[in-house]
């Protein structure tokens, strides 16, 4: 148990070394053709810290001013010519607001020999925020979506119209200057209007649908509001240069290679999945058993972001019930690991990272009086794993390109 | 598409014809070292009839009597010296018992040098009952447990205790005969004693753990039954042996033979997968997606039992819900094609083995107004799939070794 423990922190710890976006930005950096006029940056999400700073090493004073937005206690010092704010995330706050208004201010006085660099990562749609109606409006409009079991590409239409900045509008903003994205995916299958709700990218969707949506679940809304739906995004940015540095399918290559490092023959099982947290560790555990009896060192690995469907108040997160669920499959096992984490350093309203499990797992939470049945329908899986040291700590990572579990044989 | 639909029709043809217990009922019972005195066949569960029938053409008239109990439409013929009932499943109804109570006439009449050659098939539970308390106070008690939310194992446990012929019970009857146990499993894991709830295998539950479960759940029960409960089932059989000769392993075996004939290089996932179906569903999807862009044919197989919580009041099956369920993640993919089936060929409630689903599925499904959402949350896959000629169909097909799922990519 020991040795898989080692090996699954030794994968960890590679990984997010390798994983940083600093290379990617610095090449994609360099491949820029430079402005004649002025280089600003904008830097949101919650990578954004790290992709300004590779900008800003790569850069030097070439860059004349630039402003990232990032989640709180995702600052990791100050950068040369660049202001560093940090704001609520998952629900944007009162510093998501100020800080988007100076970049808008920033970008505004953009003239047409000026370029904007426009670092993206996920986190972004909470973290870079305009809204256009109050926010009791907003937050009254978001919760008659979610109580009405609108998907998230209906509540993002709705959403995208009722910002100054989501939907292309940032792009709009920065007009007549030209901007180039630079974009770390965490949208599966990397649906670039998507990503941080697409602030530089053609809305893919439209006033029709915004509309038929209304219609579809009956909601109530100012007449203010049903104008701003009216208005259509973009759908054409001839100002806009977009590329995606980094994305899951890069962070499952980048295990890949250090499972290997580490002497376990690997298999990429899927870079793409998205089922119930807890059926996927169920799933995984299966596949587990199933080699369990392999004669040389095996790993598979499966990326994506999986979900929770919360019944219970406890504390947890999407990965570490991963962990959590694959436990009891694999009981009394002595030579399989599993493990999940999101790219990012924190699942769910955690501080850590995701969760490990092993053959004694089950054994352990039993000892201490816990049944994983329970833990799951409480949705506790932090507190069960923290008590039998099975919680992974990174902190903020400085990436974002979803989540990757692990299955280790040995 | 064509093609997809043609080789997935192979290969369930295929496997299912390889997979027919009569070459290992055969083999096994070639070896058997017959009785000096009678050799009586008792057959129970979905494949009594197949097993009893190769049993039967290979011993001819040194069997001297014998009795198969199978389900509704399971028996396909005559077969000399054998007779045939069939039963309610999986309610055991009046049939179950007066069969079963046929079965232990035989075998009371069994004298030292006979033996009972007893071939065991999942189904076994409902077909094979001799009820020790009345048909309202077992319901009852079933109710109780269900309703409190016990687990199959802690509901088998009280359940072998109110039966004359589970846990271990009918080799007892038949002692002092001995008795040659031929089983088919459907149990992941092949747990001896709860294939068909274990009427030739010592018991692993202790009348303990069925007081534990009394006071666990607060249930309400008879002077008589709490009597029945403390009465201690056989640990020890000496008369018995046991001998597996098909399960859900050599299922996907057979199925991985059967791909690679088509041309497919076939990895298997799992064999004992057991989560939730929709959920698998979408992992398998998730994992044809990866490998869409493949530049063989390759298949996945992932073999086992998932579980269904059923939300709504349509027709369906786990199969035919992993196939719907697939269909979502696949669609618009040409390449690719989803199934998944039951051995026996029944899913569900339904006269459908499984489902298949390709990337026209979900298109399908729209222009004739169905959206998967709708039809898994009211389990009614029956309905949708048989509508877009998604349905597999193969009528009881003689075998009972759980579940297979198979993603061909072209």
């Amino acid at each position: 148990m020991k040795i898989l423990r080692e090996d699954a922190n030794y994968i960890i710890n590679e990984t997010l070394k390798s994983i940083l976006p600093d290379k990617a930005v610095r090449d994609a950096v360099k491949n820029i053709k430079l402005p004649v006029g002025k280089l600003y940056l904008v830097s949101i999400g919650k990578a954004g810290w790290q992709m300004a700073y590779a900008a800003s090493c790569e850069l030097g004073e070439k860059l004349t001013e630039g402003i990232v937005i990032t989640k709180y206690g995702h600052c990791k010092g100050d950068i040369s010519q660049i202001k560093c704010y940090e704001a609520g995330h998952p629900i944007p706050d009162n510093n998501s607001f100020k800080a988007t208004q100076q970049a808008i201010e920033l970008v505004k006085q953009c003239k047409k020999e000026d370029m904007v660099l426009f670092c993206i990562s996920g986190g972004g749609s909470a973290l870079f925020e305009q809204p256009l109606v109050s926010g009791e409006e907003l937050s009254d409009i978001t919760n008659q979506l979610l109580a009405c079991g609108a998907d998230i590409v209906e509540i993002n239409t709705i959403r995208k119209r009722l910002s100054a900045v989501k939907g292309g509008k940032f792009a709009k903003l920065c007009s007549p200057a030209k901007v180039y994205s630079i974009i770390l995916s965490d949208v599966l299958g990397d649906c670039m209007d998507a990503i941080a709700s697409g602030p530089a990218y053609p809305d893919s969707s439209t006033s029709d649908d915004a509309a038929a949506i209304v219609y579809k679940y009956n909601l109530s809304m100012s007449e203010a509001v049903l104008d701003l739906l009216k208005k259509e995004t973009p759908k054409q940015l001839d100002n806009v240069h977009s590329h995606i540095i980094g994305n899951v399918s890069m962070l499952c290559k980048t295990v890949k290679m250090e499972c290997e490092k580490r002497g376990y023959e690997t298999k990429l099982l899927t870079d793409c999945m998205s089922c119930e947290a807890r059926e996927a560790g169920t799933f995984l555990g299966a596949i587990a058993k199933t080699y369990s009896k392999s004669s040389k060192p095996l790993a598979f690995i499966a990326g994506g972001e999986t979900v929770v469907h919360i019944t219970g108040s406890g504390k947890g997160g999407r990965n570490q019930e991963i962990a959590l669920s694959a436990a009891q499959q694999i009981a009394g096992l002595p030579n399989i690991a599993i493990f999940s984490i999101g790219s990012d350093g924190t699942d769910g309203p955690t501080d850590a990272a995701g969760g490990y499990c092993d053959g004694e797992t089950a054994t352990k939470l039993a000892s201490c009086g816990y049944s994983i049945h329970d833990i799951l329908k409480n949705n506790d899986s932090y507190n069960a794993l923290d008590r039998i040291g099975g919680l992974i700590k990174t902190g903020a990572t400085g990436t974002n390109v979803n989540d990757v579990a692990v299955i280790l044989i040995i």
